[in-house]
């Protein structure tokens, strides 16, 4: 997606331990015009699949789903990363490490917001090396849905985890891929 | 609003401690629909004002503050609940205790992101004590930023935080306040 590499370029920081910021448009300040256009996307990409609920993961996932969902006229449910009170009985749980904050985390979903009658596209924002990937993935096969596909806005390629889930099956489209990043300079995959 | 009173009404459940579930359609599965509606009587009462920026809190404020942004055409910014590696140094910070999680943390957000040419419009999707909203309050104040005006989806009326705030001057407007909930039996302001 050609206006979001642009975007990227322009925008984009690249910080020590192949961080890549991203947040005055996407993840902390979120560019609404830009998100729509990436929704619009994501139903290209996935045009024709049957879909039935966007699934993604608390909390930047969040923005580019509900934007997104709006192109498929489906709900959204994201997976929430801490135990709280409003979190209650019967939850599927998966255990992601979080290569960003440097922590393990459990993500949860409620059982009753995500079924075996359930076609789902999980999107998020970033790939890396999949682990917060394989947890959705991982509620999703508790949950006996299918999964249909798999966004995502920014992929790490050289990190390697696009390439296992697409080596699995899935079904993965990324928006921009980016293959390195070493000196400050990315490298996008044509 | 009276359609989002009905959906409270209808699936809204009760649960000890004064607490109101509304995860199957507001936090954490999203009816975007609703929530389209809910950015679209926003957009109806805060009509007139200029507004610059909308400013809200992770997780579940993200959808609201995005989906009804795009009446406003304005970015949206979130505060961050947590340090992590992917905020740096020049933040503002408040802290925050949580009645629902029942502990205290710090909210976050990168100054570039808010200053004095700002006029923000605040939104989240429950007020009760109103320490959240004090927190994003205390946030815009550090910034300079004009506050213009507060948008809550639930305003648990009983919890006394948001005729606090509109004491304090504050152009408050809750889409559905909540006077008492005893019993399990919701009783809408009207």
């Amino acid at each position: 997606m050609e206006l979001l590499k642009e975007r990227i370029r322009m925008d984009g920081r690249v910080k020590e331990g192949n961080i890549l910021k991203v947040d005055s448009f996407l993840n902390h300040q979120i560019d609404i015009s830009l998100l729509n256009e990436i929704g619009r996307e994501f139903k290209h990409l996935f045009d024709g699949k049957k879909i039935t609920k966007i699934v993604t993961i608390e909390a930047s996932g969040i923005a580019i789903a509900c934007l997104t969902a709006q192109y498929f006229n489906v709900p959204v449910v994201f997976a929430k990363k801490a135990v709280s009170k409003n979190i209650d009985g019967d939850v599927y749980t998966s255990t992601i490490k979080s290569y960003t904050h440097g922590n393990e985390y459990t993500a949860m979903l409620e059982k009753r917001f995500l079924t075996q009658n359930d076609q789902v596209l999980i999107l998020d924002d970033f790939l890396a090396t999949g682990k917060a990937q394989l947890g959705l993935l991982d509620i999703s096969r508790q949950a006996g849905a299918t999964v249909a596909g798999i966004g995502i806005v920014i992929e790490k390629g050289f990190q390697g985890g696009g390439d296992k889930l697409r080596a699995a099956g899935y079904d993965l489209r990324s928006l921009a891929i980016i293959d390195s990043m070493e000196n400050g300079t990315l490298c996008f995959r044509e």
